[in-house]
């Protein structure tokens, strides 16, 4: 691409402010044992470049310094693997500001530095509201970023209140539990559900003292991906991951608790619902509390990279059953929509 | 097994609060080049997960804020080896509770999520003490736990006193210094001893603002492993580690020095002993002093994964040869008690 | 600044090979206790830019696949402290290339996302070596870049020879050994020496199985570091770095001594030499050898920030008292580089 520059990909001269690029060599422990980087290393460089543009911006008015903590990440879908020894390159541009938050588009290329291949991985969209550094439950006022043309303003707004009416709804499906289940059979949801628990340290944390959106993402990554290995036992990839919404903030010295449990299997592919709950056991005197949900899609990889066929969970309580057409109906939908968006591609 | 809870999943209900269970994927960094997980990396995961339910049980009555210490660690076996890409499933217990300590079980099992094969790879006993958020030298009161037979708190209080002896007598072995030694030969003590140095950063630290026992146990044995690696040059695993008692804690900003020397070996094993001495010398005037010590028994492997010959030590002095004794006694204690094991099974 | 485009550093258009930018904030675990990134942290990131940027120029045309291993590293300063919350960013350009060798300019700056503040931590000069990715003893040819006037070749041609010159030098400077001291007094050589191991796991490694010079840099920093406050018992910060050599290559799977002791002290600054032995003792029949050696310069700060004075290094033996005056000249020249240099300025 003949716009893309090296590494700063993208931004033009004059925009310093809404505009960042970073990368960063894959490692061995970024990756899984077949050498591919796990979607939740992706999840985390995302949100820490959203987090970086979007708390430069909001304090680049003279106003109360404040952090930018993520609210919300769109749907996005890993469209090409990458590997150890690849270079992530990771750029972030605002792309629209309401009055208390701020829309980051990020994209993410993998590069090969031997062969000079790039590949877009992943595009994803993220949604940060500023709280002030000295109030933390204060939201202070975004400045509002100049667009090229009118109708950039207008579908910006139009993605804000289609994001503010999703959150609301999923703030309701919240009360769900995952329940241990003592000697399950292969390939029911039972058998494949996991956990994980994990005190929050300082390098986990803002300056606020609250978890980086990406920590959560990526514990609950790797999580979704154990329950999907133990379904299939084969390697796995993150294909998706739905849009994530981040109610409540989750502070230093809490114990989170990331639980998944598979809702739906198609032919290749494993849709896998994951709970984030925080336990602020010391400290304070508050109830466990469900700070995130979400659904992460994963493939199964032959040795060539190939998708395999997935083996078809077994449903057996009426709320399973209930959850997989759901699910179902999900990936339905997706479908759907990437076969109209191919066949205007083609037109 | 009928008793094994799957994954983390077997805590029985109405037990929420004494009882917690994890997974976690083994990475490359967590194991050796030969893809053996490190012992280290399993002892600092067993006391994460003590930690976590005994600060949670210690706060689950209205009373003072406070942060579970660890106190002692039981000796413990690796009884099969873990490796890269496996899921360390970990699961604790509180199985007693005295006025000012909490004792806690935590079995670790290794999982193929590939095979679904499991192995039991550790059992484990750890003694946490309540320290209170506000006055890290006050110990505060243990919440009482409800036993299901009376015979098992009998046998609870019957392990408290034990290893209340025990820590008292370990606190005065505790003089012992590791002496440089100049040119030393191959197989002498001199030769494989070895030490590092460690500035004690914020993720080391509870919210106490004290280092994790499971931190200081991670870098013991990775002493210990070079101290054996240095001694017979394969590749070798952690096999056991005896009781550990933590007499002193110790603080951020520490700088700690860990030394290992070898005190014996017999056909097939090689026991180290480690030291811990911490320098609190950033703003405090107080002395460098003895934190933990402990011994730590290895085991040489072939490539295909069996036990090799070890190349005998050399003693010279006086110490030397009296530690290599020390060493044998404990060594035939082990296998008596084991055989003794074995034979009560056998029956 | 007008020059400064925001997280692009100034990688102007068509020159995508030869240019890149990074950022990432800076976390708890990248500094000391009073919040100042440790040097290791910001070598580091310089390290793995230059290595991307090289590696990535050297596989631009069709050639053998190579990566690009770390020769040498000029003397940096460490201009102004970096703190925990800012965002580092580091660019990086390739400045003169000769047939088998990279110079990278490696610029850091270190951003307050809150106030907007930008101050440049960090100009750094690398070379790099091109390996072959099948045969790692084979250097391959460097493609030439392109010069935008005929005296930046000319300049770079002698940089090129003098670090050449300077190479040659150091590598016999290489025998030296650290003895260790038995009940040293405060202030002498013997009291502050340290050292540590670290077993070369597969995350420190670069695509060919050896050390990133970067890890190396890292533990260097964190050995003189500790020499440093154990000398002054206060909180100290990286000044400078003076050229280092790496002449040898360092595997995956061993073990790596990193040694430290104070050679100079003036009346506010310190002098540490550390040197860095490889231990290759699984799998291979190869004795311990020195890899890297280096001076690393530390400042001592109160609380508010100010350099506080240093006591003075008591010289015991002949050697200790020759390398303090070595140490010494070293001082005197840089001081009177510094008001050369200076005094051009003013002009």
């Amino acid at each position: 691409r003949a716009d893309a520059p090296g590494l700063g990909w993208g931004c033009g001269r004059g925009r310093e402010l809404s505009c960042a690029s970073f990368g960063r060599i894959m490692r061995p422990d970024d990756a899984n044992i077949a050498g591919n980087v796990h979607g939740g290393t992706i999840l985390k460089m995302i949100e820490e470049a959203g987090a970086i543009i979007s708390t430069r911006h909001c304090n680049s008015q003279a106003g109360e310094p404040c952090v930018a903590a993520l609210a919300r990440v769109e749907r996005t879908d890993f469209l090409s693997p990458m590997c150890i020894g690849e270079v992530a390159n990771v750029s972030a541009e605002i792309t629209y500001t309401s009055r208390h938050s701020v829309e980051v588009q990020v994209n993410v290329m993998s590069e090969n530095i031997l062969t000079g291949a790039k590949k877009v991985t992943n595009k994803a969209t993220l949604w940060y509201v500023p709280l002030s550094l000295k109030n933390v439950n204060k939201v202070v006022e975004v400045p509002p970023i100049q667009y090229a043309r009118k109708e950039q303003e207008d579908e910006g707004k139009k993605r804000y209140e289609e994001q503010k009416l999703d959150r609301l709804e999923t703030k309701q499906r919240n009360g769900d539990v995952i329940l241990p289940v003592i000697n399950p059979e292969p390939h029911t949801v039972g058998y494949s559900q996991s956990s994980l628990i994990h005190l929050v340290g300082p390098s986990d944390c803002t300056l606020l003292g609250f978890v980086h959106g990406g920590v959560t993402m990526k514990l609950m990554d790797e999580v979704a991906g154990i329950v999907a290995a133990r379904h299939c036992k084969t390697n796995i990839v993150t294909a998706s991951v739905d849009a994530i919404n981040f109610h409540e903030k989750i502070k230093k010295g809490c114990v989170i608790t990331v639980s998944g449990r598979m809702t739906f299997t198609s032919n290749k592919s494993m849709e896998i619902e994951v709970f984030v709950d925080a336990d602020p056991f010391v400290d304070e005197p508050r109830e466990r509390y469900r700070a995130v949900s979400a659904f992460f899609t994963y493939v199964s990889l032959s040795k060539d990279g190939k998708p395999l066929p997935v083996p078809q969970l077994l449903t057996e309580t009426e709320d399973e059953k209930r959850r997989f057409e759901e699910g179902k109906g999900r990936y339905l939908q997706t479908k759907a929509k990437r076969q109209a968006q191919m066949q205007q591609a083609a037109q």
